[in-house]
């Protein structure tokens, strides 16, 4: 990782920079395609960013999956979530029997999902499968670290609740990257990182205004929908845990893997560390929403490279959601209104990967479809230098150049 | 029709309105569906929305097709695009043989494409193969109605050039119900209406102002990518003939076939009919770009049922699309800058449509979770409304329920 500190703590890995040569061929391939240069808008860029990424110019992606890690959060029990903390072990029982919205989202995809309890506070009653098919449509991994965060807004100024251990926190951040090693080595080569955690939204907030160095206020919505009441709550709770936290002129700054650990969560730090593992495999990965540009906001914390590798999806109506992308330099592409997590933006967003990168790969070429270009720039096939070329060289023999009758 | 004077002319069709019980039960089979209600933002309405116009409770989109429809314009002739006319032709054989952006979208959402010559000035030498494979990815209907319309900028204040003769429109009008009809006979359930036809941004600009009732230059724009100099000269030449066919003060209002034959085109009067005709089938169509909206417009104009059973995609960078979607009440969902046509938008919504109804069809419900609600309110269904419940009637025996140690 970037801190010396943390690399006897950490797997050292290395993040290799985008293949500039790979999303150059890219740029030049739209650009050769028959259709108007520049027309397929923020597609075009899409498809160079993965080109970059993955060091092909034409990239596909067969091969995806959601990894949703679940954790329990103690926070929760203040009555910021509009449902009981049992919900969290509920749904994850959920999606391993395919019931939930990320399995609709992921099988219409096309995608695998992997679910990993890294801090249910509860035991999932069903068996760990990810030594099996590795084709698997759903996979379960056991990799608890913690039973659950602890609840970070408790606790004195001088001896503040912290959620998890540091070792709890790095335990969560390597299982993260093992899950990502476990998906690049099954052949995956589009991933996501969802999270189910009743109450999650409140660690991401103190994330959020902690990386971000705003009032925490700015970072809090209403999560799964609570009420104004409720909302205040949660914000001068969360407000006053920040403050007991980090508090102004302390001598030295946490870094990345204590702020995790004080108010981060479980199923959080797991998903950094599988953006940081995924990255390290030149794995792209889609960022789904609150919570997860949380993770990445840590991830990038930990390793600023990983942003080089995280495609961004929806932007939800979490206040804090479009702060945390710009900080790290992802953009949204749609905002369909969705707070639910789960990795479900991420997943809706498979298939207009899959449209951007089939236009590289699949599309005929201008020359291909008669439209020869001036002989004199054959470098630069722009659509619009046909209507300068002799009318020799288009396409005379075609009936549609006749004249008009 | 709407207008009585038209019904010896078109078709009389009966557009029914959309199925209130099937939408309702959608709405309600959501909010008892595993998942915080209203979480999945707009999804949900159009889910509902697509309930209501199937008469599903549960609609599913096996079959789906995007019907592209070619035509030329004289009025390209002025240099208003950035391509020649000759590119119409070209970019229709492109179609046919699988290598356009449309082709790599439909094949991407699973859907048939079928290419319509219903305008272009000149010959797609290929056979017609509407008749043949029902379930063929591409076909090609010869329905040209037109060769090119004609240049409406021309002609005087007393004898303006109308685009097309009333009879070519609806010949174009009938060739775009016709292919409904044939689409719907061969079981799509659910379609989308694209076009190809340099310099087709003029009349749509024109059928906007029109019916919009605004000056042209607010629905004007760079269409497939020209300068600020010929975007004047477009905007200029669009007044001029604004005023010319559509005078202030003239005694008698033209309908919506004299409007589309005046300003219009072939392939915008076939998306227009093309839209009618689905919705009298009750299949959903999913309106494109700027071009589809002109003609959306223009059938709403001809029978302001069919707006029912339209659905949006994406909103482009032309500044008339989202004024006509905003007039005929279609929402759009997306903003990629796309300014292409062909479909490309509408096809690239189809996957998000197919996870938008997933969620209606194949997930588990609360109670199927074990999310047992309060015996009082069993007809609202509110996932809040488990925190309420005593606590013998959660998952009690669940290990999660169980106290922390």
């Amino acid at each position: 990782m970037d801190n010396a500190n943390d690399s006897h703590e950490l797997p050292r890995l290395v993040i290799p920079p985008p293949d500039a040569a790979a999303a150059s061929a890219a740029r030049e391939r739209l650009d050769s395609l028959a259709k108007v240069p520049g027309s397929l808008g923020r597609l075009e860029t899409l498809a160079v960013l993965l080109a970059g990424m993955t060091g092909q110019a034409r990239p596909r992606f067969p091969r995806k999956a959601v990894a949703l890690f679940a954790g329990d959060h103690a926070i929760a029990r203040h009555g910021l979530s509009s449902t009981g903390q049992e919900v969290t072990a509920l749904q994850t029982r959920n999606f391993l029997r395919g019931g939930g919205t990320i399995n609709a989202f992921t099988r219409n995809a096309g995608a695998g999902l992997t679910v990993v309890d890294v801090g249910i506070d509860g035991e999932i009653d069903m068996p760990d499968t990810e030594a099996a098919d590795p084709a698997a449509p759903i996979r379960f991994v056991r990799r608890k670290a913690v039973r659950g965060a602890r609840d970070f807004s408790a606790g004195t100024a001088r001896d503040p609740v912290w959620a998890m251990t540091r070792a709890e926190t790095l335990a969560c951040l390597r299982a993260g990257m093992d899950v990502a090693f476990s998906e690049a080595d099954r052949g995956m080569d589009l991933l996501a990182a969802g999270e189910m955690g009743i109450g999650n939204t409140s660690p991401s907030s103190a994330l959020a205004a902690h990386f971000l160095g705003v009032p925490v206020e700015r970072v809090t919505g209403a999560g799964s929908g609570i009420s104004a009441a409720m909302l205040q709550r949660k914000t001068d709770l969360l407000a006053g845990a920040l403050a007991r936290h980090f508090p102004a002129g302390a001598e030295r700054e946490p870094d990345p893997v204590e702020v995790l650990a004080r108010v981060g969560g479980p199923e959080i730090a797991a998903m950094s560390g599988f953006m940081l593992g995924a990255a390290s495999r030149r794995v792209p990965v889609v960022v789904d929403g609150f919570i997860a540009a949380a993770a990445a906001c840590a991830a990038t914390a930990l390793h600023a490279g990983v942003r080089n590798y995280l495609i961004g999806s929806h932007v939800s109506v979490e206040p804090g959601h479009r702060l945390l992308l710009e900080h790290i330099g992802v953009e949204p592409y749609f905002d369909f209104g969705l707070r639910l997590g789960e990795g479900t933006g991420a997943a809706l967003f498979f298939p207009i990967i899959d449209a951007a990168v089939r236009v590289l790969d699949e599309m005929a070429t201008l020359a291909d479809i008669g439209l020869t270009l001036p002989p004199q720039s054959p470098q630069s096939p722009q659509l619009k230098g046909v209507r300068d070329a002799p009318a020799g060289e288009r396409d005379a023999g075609s009936p549609a150049n006749r004249a008009r009758p």
